[in-house]
Formats: structure tokens, sequence, C-alpha cells
């Protein structure tokens, strides 16, 4: 992609955010009926926001990009025609969303010809923003001067901060003996985290994410962002990302082998 | 104790987080070296930073109230000749702190005569500090007037929320049946969030926290919190929570005793 192009995809993706935070800041920590059991509902004030967030954007980039096709997690694909196709989730953590928890963002990703090459996170109540360049990762705090940020140097799985949304999520026994064996084997493991976790890993401070049964639009603006901070991320089996499934993300190219190589010895 | 009495607690606690706060921030998302594997050993940020605040606030404490007695997480007890008694925790939650997550807090509580009467916490990445008054609960996000906050009336633990810090503190067969149990029924579990998760309980957006083998001063500032928000905290068996122990908190008495009820039945 031709460097301008490329700045302009950055600049309309930091515009996004910036239209998108405030629709949904407007329901987040806003009472939640306790008896809407339907977790996804259509009156609640996630799926409002998530709604709310989603048109917005669709707009935006409507009026910036005409020709560029929209992927999204609430109102599904519009076609477009030229290489560039944007993937959208509101919400990505809607769970920490409903319980308050700011550990939940807005995912602005990129594909060109289906390949993921840019990506944002936004946190709008905590004011973070994590987001990919051409050759490195960035991050910023409530308006701050962007920082790079990096993944850690650690490449044995006895040193690795290891995290993952929910245990819940592992459904096979399969699934579960995976996460259950490289558990065992970390410093540290930790759940709860949804796309923040990807963002903690690529600024160095998690080295190993794990997950099962997640969505495309839950990770293709990940994984520029994952990459250019010097990290890797496959499914299990240490294919392409991009159609979601079972995900391994590490921080380190050898720590992502000896995951790989543990999940696949079982 | 007298309403000037309780205004100057309340005024002190503030700038006791104020001075904090900035101590913690320094050493917070500083790079982790990987070889350390000692959680919580001497020359890791996160040790750096709980020590450095814990002094920070002992040394302010003793210049405004130097008859008060003060409990500490880092340097233990120094004996006070009033009846008032502050327990200090600069960083409940020191493994969010080291995966960079936001969802730890600085914990400041007073006792008058073995009573927790007053609780604060302070998030000063995310600029959100919630602490009791004498008769309510309250909020601030970066330095926002202060907002009342209320627990939310849900009395069913089959429409709760329920939160708790990790499954693996879980260590019997009991504490582990009593978390499966209430997980069974509960609407939806997320784990982490330690002194935040309580926030959220007395904000309305959590119904239940189980937890196993809390320490005294992980609970004490959180206690006053819950309570004027019309929450409940007591051990897993109705007892007095402000020792710790096995702690069940709740946003309802109705709920509550249902909870204490379910536990004691297994």
């Amino acid at each position: 992609m031709p460097a301008a192009e490329f700045q302009a995809i950055v600049r309309v993706a930091q515009e996004l955010a910036d239209i998108s935070g405030p629709v949904i800041l407007k329901h987040f920590r806003k009472p939640m009926p306790v008896e809407n059991k339907a977790v996804g509902g259509a009156f609640d004030p996630v799926t409002k926001a998530d709604r709310g967030a989603e048109k917005a954007i669709v707009q935006a980039l409507a009026a910036r990009f005409p020709d560029h096709g929209v992927v999204g997690e609430e109102f599904g694909t519009k076609p477009g025609t030229s290489r560039y196709k944007w993937v959208i989730d509101p919400i990505d953590g809607t769970r920490s969303f409903i319980i308050g928890s700011p550990l939940w963002g807005t995912l602005i990703g990129v594909l060109e010809d289906e390949k993921p090459v840019f990506g944002l996170v936004d946190q709008p109540f905590t004011g973070e923003r994590f987001w990919s360049g051409d050759k490195a990762a960035y991050q910023s705090v409530r308006g701050s001067r962007p920082g790079r940020i990096k993944t850690r140097e650690c490449s044995r799985i006895e040193d690795a901060v290891l995290t993952s949304t929910h245990p819940d999520l592992f459904e096979t026994a399969e699934q579960s003996a995976a996460l259950t064996t490289l558990k065992s084997r970390a410093r540290l493991t930790r759940y709860g985290g949804d796309c923040y976790g990807y963002c903690l890993l690529a600024s160095g401070f998690v080295d190993i994410i794990i997950e099962a049964g997640l969505k495309s639009y839950d990770i293709v603006a990940l994984i520029p962002i994952i990459e250019r901070a010097g990290g890797v991320v496959t499914t299990w089996s240490g294919g392409d990302a991009s159609n979601g499934g079972d995900i391994i993300a590490t921080g380190n190219p050898r720590l992502h082998e000896d995951v790989l190589a543990q999940i696949n010895r079982l």
C-alpha cells in the first residue's frame, strides 16, 4: 500500500475512534435492568452502545472512503469496490462493559485483499488508545504524545504471564486440556481482558494469550498491533489468525513455537 | 464519632490518596524483568511502588494525626494512643498491577475501636476514587464532582452478576464447591478484580462477590463503602468480615441471605 494511503487510513481510524468513544460512554455504567436476563438483548445499554457506535462509525467511514467495504459486528457486511475492508467491533468485551469494568475496547481493523494491515483499539473510559503504524505499534493515554510499545523478551513458558478471557470458553476436552497445561507451566495466570489483554501483551506486560472460539472481528484489528510490537498471533495449529477460531498470541517468536508445540503434543 | 472528627478523617484520607497515587504511578507499566520470578520480590516495580506509597502515607498521616495507629501491608503495625487505627494496602491487586491492568487500587480504611468506620479506594491510573461518607458512598472520576453510588436491587442469585478474583484461590474442596454452585446459578460470572470488583458492586454493576482467604487489610476499607452503598459484607458463615478470611459481599440483604444459605447447605 502507498505510504500516503496508509497514513490516510491511520488518520481516519483515529477520527472514527474519536466519534465512537462518546457514543459508547453515554451508555457505560448506566443502570442495567436486572430483570433483563438476555445479555445482548435489544434494549439494554450495551446493545444501544454497540449499535449506536457502529452506526456512527459506518456513516463517518462512508463519507471519508465511500469505496471501502465494512464488516460490522452489529449490522453485517457492506461490500466495497476497493481492496480495503474495515472490520469493526464497537464493544469487544461486552461482559466487562456490563459489569462496569474498563476492560473492553472498540476494535477498528483494516483488511487489504483480506489481509490485516492496520488495527486500532480505543478505550474511551480510561482514555487509552493502541494502534499499529507501518513498522511499529503505538499507544497514547488521554491525548498524550504517541509512545512506541513493544512486546517483552520472554522466551520460556515458565517465565510467562498467561491471560485468557474466561476458562468457560474452553468448551471441549481438548481446549480445556490446552489451557490447563499452559496454566500449570506459566508463572502467573489471570482471567478477564478480551482485547485489553492483547494490548497489554503488545505493551510487554503479558506474554501468552490463549483463547477459544473467537470471531474474525474479535481479532483482525489486534493482529497488526501485536505483530508490529514484536509478537506473534496464530491459530492453535499455527495458521492464519484473521478468521478467528482458537487463537494463541505471544510476545516472542521462540515462545510462540514452544506454546504451539506444547498444545499440539496433547 | 463527632461529625467534625469524621469529616477530618475523610479529608485526610483524600489527601493521603493524592499523595500515594503519583508515587505508585511512577512504577506502573514500567518494564518488569522477566527473570525476576519472585512475584513480590524485593526489587520489582510493584514492591517499590507498594513500599514507597505506604511510606509516604504513613509519614503524611503521622504529621496530621500523630495519635492514630496504622496497620500497613508492608511495614506492619504502628500503635497509636487514640481510638482510631488506619489500615493501609497501597496496592490491592498486585497481580493486576504486574500485568499492567488497571484493576488494582489503594485501600485506605479507618477502624474506630476495631470497627471499620471509613473506607476509600483510589485508582490513580484511571483517576477513579470511591469512598464512604457517614450515610452514603461516593465516587469521583478524574476530579469530577463526587456522585453518590448505590448497590443494585437484585435479590435472586439467578439474576445476579458474580465476580471473584481468581478460581485458584478456592483451595479446599468446600471452598471450590461454594464457588462452583454459586457460579452455576448466577446469570454471569467474571474473574479478576480484587478491590475494583467491590467498587463495581457498590456502584450497582456487580451483585455478588465471593472470595477465599482474604487478609484484614484486603477488606477493612471496603466494608464501609459497601455498607453505605446499600450492600452487605460478611464471612461465609455470616460473621464480621473485618478480620478477613472467606468473604461474601452482596448488593442486597435478601440476596445475601440466599447466598449464605446456598453456601452453608453444601
